[in-house]
């Protein structure tokens, strides 16, 4: 048997049904499914995809088709009793592009086709009016000519404004049929200029431009761009619906709209939607008359309503969910011209999953299938008001997601003051260190001219659960100068912006912001997650907020615990440095000893704050420069004094600052002496830390709370540093827990982030009791990428060269990371079987990145508070996708 | 039957033979196996090393081990016709240490013992000498009190001089009988004094507390100590030999002496030592008497001589090895001491190996086997003269080997200079860059305060061949004052210095050095290698001089061809300035356009010195900013003007200048923006390098050479980083074939230098034609190692702490890199299984890594040309020992 081309829908059944959206297309497959549910439909045909798709690889249409269509066509007619041509009956249609996956740049709609000077005489004839008649002609021809001869809609609508100022009149629908035949006149005479054909009168003709019109437009440059940029195969082609024509504007008992079965904006279970009287679908999108709300409708035309309800209950259980409808009644008929999946808010899709469930349409499953992990950083977080009126002044990296406005200031100790006297700041930077801890806390939201996705101020920022736009290259900061430009704008230190985090946007003045809801169906969504998920969830937490604040967004303990930045603080930075500075370890373990209370105090609070939690805690990870002054402003400072005052004591003391900086100074920081190099060289640095962590956890568990700390050593490539550095461990927790009597349930661990770890899991696992993956680290040295370089650089053209789907640091790398992550944890466990396995780099809180750490077999990720819930429903639609124990990717298993 | 714990050895019969090593000793398997050979040996008897470790394990001797003691004892006095204790005919014996492997801090040698005041009158009668008796005796008490006491031997020096004075004699032997007799007084006086005991007078006591010694010296600090450092296991234990005394100070027809059965120094075949008349064997050691070479002996005691010599050619015969003897002669009667392999320099032992197979003694594998390849490092640069008195003001590492000496010199552009007006010049850096090269090809050798083996300085000085010394941090470079300071000295501009690039050392003055000789049989013995070996060698060379020196010492192609320094030159620099600098492609290329035929001149005399040998080119591979001016250096310029002229053009050209300086920082280099990122971004840079490849490549085959081009892509870790290339490269190739008419045989590879890029090594090698490992970043990224930052920090700690066992940029971690590098080979042979696969990092010149590269199955290793040699031996070394065409090391194995 030849291949079928062409499906017809009509007289309650159809060729083809919902599951074949590959072959007809989104709308198509709707169309025969309404049908076939008994639904009032205009009856039709739908040309398929693969005939596009033939057409387009051949330059012709496949043998066949033609006569399909016409077939098709008759078998239309006979439906409707009309004729495609006919002068006394005309059969008049609509012609639509219909892909699987809806796109910008197709061709939209032509409506009336098959209307000429003939069948216009039916049409007036069969409506009663020559008005109506001309009018749809005129639309047609104005639709036509754009859509199908690419001419300029505004012509057409000049010309128009041209008779209506000749008639003098204001409206439209002033217009006489008269006035309106002079207009098709004019129409056609500007075809005639622009085009040089004659207006095409043969319906068939007509048909098959437009038919022809939508296959082309598949590859207009508009279409590619969009099936580039969203990943959208270019092979799928386009279906065509050829549907008989219903009028909305066939009089006052006539009309069209759209609606939605649920509130898209909030989820409520109400319908809700609009409608026009005596209008065509273009009035509608067009805009110039303003749409009623469907409750008018119940009023004016209750039968019309209450068939409009009747299919949208049928057409929501038969779909089981919330649908995009399109209607049109004509004289009091009503039909239905599309219905799709509607497109909803995060916070209105996740009501409507836990009511579906709760309304016995779908199950918990399918409920959290629906939720992609993604959207629900929305809810999170304050967002601008979609309503406000905003003006964008340049866009960098939506480096951490929520809005918030301020008074801009360029520094972290001004950003401190600024909040001292009681005003909201944004804090603008060239890009942070760590020494801006306190006034990026401080502030509404930090906005950076450099740096990436993972740069110092996103990782920090998104840890805080703070706004954050990074990046931002088109604006020139000036420090010093206490301003900032861009194009010919100058903020100055006091002027307000705002920041979209979610979109990158930089917003002059304020903007009303709207604040995050952690709704009762949210929680219960996750609720169901956690049944499902596998995974566990624990969050990256330094501070007793950060702690509570996960504690509250469902975290199971604390994955990491970042130990660098209490040292920071104002008063610890000084007493650091001196530690750094001393000459032999006597004057080091001076410092360190003041150190002590204060690092154990930090500890305290935490473990407070996770009662009966587990809480890994690292060890000092940064390299020992980042706690001094910067080589370059010292050098630069001697110069200018060497150049001026000659202050010879000052240059001196400088001097000798200078050289220790210079002595700590390192070309890769990222690959020198950080992490438990540290420790092994100077151990009474990691002693200092442990006896504090110990300190903490006995006062805290003699206070009555349950303490459960893990200790994790950074940055490690060898087993026997392990072996060192839980040496020291044990022997400071023995010492601690005999002079207190109190003894802990403690555990000791390593963070794989360097691929000889991962390689070496064997032996590190003889002394590590259980393994974080550092994925950022490993992700840097796994592709010899510094985060902090070559994320404002080359990525970014990496990306649109296709070198790379995604910025690794964004999406765990599974090809390359990933199978150095599955040699970790199959050699690992080859030593200590039971050994536990998480991870607390940045990929933590990515769902795809979840994904994979389920399948390779993790026991939990650890992510920052606010992506805690995104990570609960990532790990359940990883065991839903994946549900055996462990699933591993096919290439990793393919390979080894 | 019960464990034997002592072995005897007399009347031409052993226990035990040369074969038990473990069990005697070195000097005990010897003294066996001599025997057996029917050599006269004193004979005697040796306790075990398993006695010794038991007795460290228990505190006491094994049971039976004192009776087997007592009955060997017997044996001897049988065979000696002596007893031990005898007053009337007393059998003496020595006792000494002789562990497996001989080792500094062990006991040595306590002679004479069995001495008391009543034997002493028995040897007195015999020796027919009171004087000889004393003499003995006298001796005896200061070794035992000195090696079994633990006294100082100064003590007994200062008493015989106190005696001499008083005696009014300068000389020991005008002491007469009776004054040594006073001297045994004293001494027993002095013991008496300082360790609170009467000196043993018991035989057997004496003999007893002499074995206890050895066994206890096992575990002396500096025993183990030298253990530790030299990697020996602590579990060996030391055998201790008791032998019937023989004395060489009974008068004029008695002596003692050493030989060598060749020349140790240059390996001639001719008997060559020393003796002294009338003396026992520490007279030799103290250095007092000057011996006699053994010509003499031939001339004065020719009988002896002639049992000498047939004796050492028994052993020699034997043994098949040059060896080292102790001999000692009574009364014209000759007795071997000892035997074992002689030490001898790499010449020597290159000559000996060679002129043994030709002797037919040995097989050309076991000549190679023979040769150390570390130890021929020596025999290809010159070489401090050992006999030159030297004054060593400061030590650093030692990063490229030969000697050299200069007129010290501060910056690059002096050294040319210097050396332009026919001085030689020894260039000090802080550390050196790659602007530095110019001036360190001129200069005689290199010496940096900062740095380690493989800094740049290190680097680019063992490609040259050139003397160099890195990361000397005793000294303090003040690089504007021209000068440097170590403790109080001062060395300013012209002083002369000498570098020893073997030892590390930095002499004053000007020192004689000797050159190097590629000798004959070294070559040889190096062709022998080439007849066995598996591994091709090819040479790391950027320089038609290079590249001539690598073909002279028998590389067999270039493996890594770096193609930036070529931009450093002098006259290309400031166009390669205005490449980086230029705003937009056009610009960019004009800049190139001019580079072009400077780089395509580069290539064709390289191509020309490998004639019909293949030549790997590598791409563009440093970051664009290291041939920019240094961000700080600016940064101080400008602030020094600010502060004093205000020349406001000027410090708005810098800062325009600073500018891109500052778009092109990276925090971490070696992480950053090079290698084939640069291609992929700016494909004109590559296109350029290409097309002077090619370019080249096409008129010298036209001037009928025969070129192999093989185009390298560096740094990349993503399968289409190779594709975008790969095409390129087609395309370039295509169009200058074309255009000439002369067509190429050419192929496309990597350089495998990123954990990525091993892991996915099956996607890249569908692109790539070869791999080569770039093992020297590949270090870097696995382990995260910044090797410019951790050589002078923290890796010497960690060595010292046994974290690592060796400098892993000197040694290939076979375990961690390793592992990548074999995932890599088998992933690569997965998908191309005639992947041609080489290693051109440091690693490709040492011995033991060429081993591990022989058993993961490469091809290849590429090293400097200096090295080139060294290669070819420990290939073949690798082949001996694994001659199975794929021997993986067993660790990777198991693991996968």
């Amino acid at each position: 048997m030849d291949k079928k081309y062409v499906y017809f829908f009509g007289e309650g059944k159809a060729d083809g049904s919902k599951d074949m959206k590959d072959l007809l297309g989104g709308k198509g497959a709707g169309l025969a499914e309404m049908t076939n549910l008994g639904i009032p439909v205009p009856p039709g045909f739908t040309i398929t995809t693969e005939a596009c798709i033939y057409y387009y690889k051949n330059g012709r249409y496949p043998d066949g088709l033609e006569e399909e269509i016409e077939n098709n066509l008759s078998r239309l007619e006979k439906v409707m009793k009309k004729g495609f041509g006919d002068v006394e009956n005309p059969l008049l249609v609509s012609v639509r592009s219909g892909a699987k996956i809806s796109m910008p740049g197709m061709m939209d709609t032509v409506l009336n086709l098959g209307l000429n000077e003939e069948t216009l005489v039916g049409l007036a004839k069969n409506a009663g009016s020559e008005r109506f008649a001309f009018d749809a002609y005129r639309r047609f021809i104005q639709m036509f000519s754009n859509i199908v001869l690419g001419m300029e809609h505004s012509d057409f609508e000049k010309e128009m404004e041209k008779l209506k100022e000749e008639k003098m009149v204001n409206l439209d629908i002033e217009l006489t049929a008269e006035d309106l035949k002079e207009l098709v006149g004019r129409f056609k005479q500007l075809v005639k200029q622009k085009r040089e054909i004659d207006f095409p009168t043969s319906p068939k003709e007509q048909l098959k431009m437009a038919i022809d019109a939508v296959f082309n437009s598949w590859n207009n440059p508009r279409a590619v761009a969009y099936r580039e940029l969203n990943n959208i195969p270019h092979d799928l082609g386009t279906a065509v619906n050829v549907q008989a024509m219903v009028f909305g504007n066939m009089g006052s008992d006539s009309g069209t709209g759209v609606a939605f079965t649920r509130d898209p904006a909030t989820g409520e279970n109400r319908f809700y939607g609009e409608y026009l009287i005596n209008a065509q679908g273009e009035d509608v999108v067009a805009g110039i008359r303003t749409p009623l709300p469907l409750e008018r409708l119940n009023q004016e035309m209750p039968e019309v309503y209450s068939d409009l309800v009747t299919v949208y209950k049928r057409l929501e259980t038969h779909y089981r969910d919330m649908l995009d409808l399109e209607f049109t009644f004509e004289k009091g008929r009503l039909f239905l011209l599309q219905t799709r999946s509607g497109k909803r808010t995060a916070q209105a899709a996740v009501k409507i999953a836990v009511d579906m469930v709760k309304e016995g349409l779908i199950t918990k499953e399918e409920a959290i299938k629906r939720i992609d992990p993604h959207s629900i950083d929305q809810l999170l977080h304050p967002q601008i008001d979609p309503k406000a009126c905003i003006t964008v002044i340049a866009k960098g990296l939506p480096a951490s997601p929520g809005a918030s406005c301020g008074q801009v200031v360029f520094t972290a100790p001004d950003a401190c003051r600024w909040v001292e006297e009681g005003k909201q700041v944004i804090l603008v930077r060239l890009e942070t260190s760590p020494e801006d801890i306190s006034g990026m806390d401080a502030a509404q939201g930090i906005l950076t001219a450099r740096g990436g996705m993972t740069s110092h101020a996103a990782v920090v920022a998104r840890g805080m659960g703070k706004c954050c736009v990074v990046g931002c290259e088109e604006i020139t900061v000036d420090e010093e100068r206490k301003m900032f430009t861009v194009k010919d704008k100058v903020i100055r230190e006091g002027d307000f912006i705002t920041l979209d985090g979610s979109s990158g946007n930089v917003i002059l003045g304020q903007v009303k912001t709207i604040p995050p809801e952690l709704k009762g169906e949210f929680s219960e969504l996750l609720s169901w997650a956690d049944e499902i998920r596998r995974l566990g969830i624990r969050a990256n937490a330094d501070t007793p907020r950060d702690a509570e604040r996960a504690r509250k967004f469902g975290a199971e303990g604390i994955g990491l615990c970042r130990t660098e930045h209490m040292f920071f603080e104002e008063e610890r930075l000084p007493i650091m440095q001196q530690m750094i500075l001393a000459k032999e370890e006597k004057e080091r373990r001076e410092a360190l000893n003041k150190l002590l209370p204060m690092q154990k105090e930090d500890f305290r609070e935490i473990f407070k704050a996770m009662d009966g939690l587990p809480v890994t805690i690292r060890l000092l990870d940064p390299p020992l420069h980042e706690f001094l002054p910067k080589h370059e402003e010292l050098a630069v400072e001697i110069a200018t004094l060497r150049a001026t005052s000659g202050d010879e004591k000052r240059i001196s003391e400088l001097s000798h600052l200078l050289d220790k900086v210079e002595a700590l100074k390192e070309m890769n920081p990222m690959l020198g002496f950080r992490g438990c190099r540290l420790g092994v060289v100077y151990p009474e640095i990691s002693e200092m830390q442990i006896r504090a962590i110990f300190r903490a956890a006995i006062e805290v568990t003699q206070e009555g709370f349950k303490v459960i700390p893990e200790i994790m050593i950074p940055v490690l490539g060898l087993a026997t540093e392990v072996r060192l550095l839980k040496d020291l461990i044990t022997q400071v927790a023995k010492e601690e827990m005999e002079r207190s009597g109190v003894y802990l349930n403690y555990s000791v661990g390593v963070m794989i982030e360097l691929p000889r770890a991962c390689v070496t899991a064997d032996e590190i696992a003889h002394y590590a009791e259980f393994f974080s993956f550092g994925t950022n680290d490993l992700t840097q040295t796994t592709f010899g990428f510094s985060r902090d370089d070559i994320e404002g650089k080359f990525l970014q053209k990496y990306i649109e060269k296709g070198v790379l789907d995604n910025n690794p640091f964004a999406v765990l790398d599974r090809r390359g990371v990933g199978d150095l992550v599955r040699i970790g944890v199959e050699r690992g466990r080859k030593t200590r079987p039971d050994l536990k396995i998480g991870i607390c780099g940045e990929h933590g809180g990515e769902p795809s990145s979840i994904e994979f750490c389920h399948q390779v077999g993790l026991d939990y990720v650890s992510c920052s508070p606010f992506r805690v819930p995104i990570a609960r429903l990532a790990a359940a639609h990883a065991k839903l996708k994946f549900p055996k124990n462990k699933d591993m990717v096919d290439e990793c298993l393919v390979i080894d």
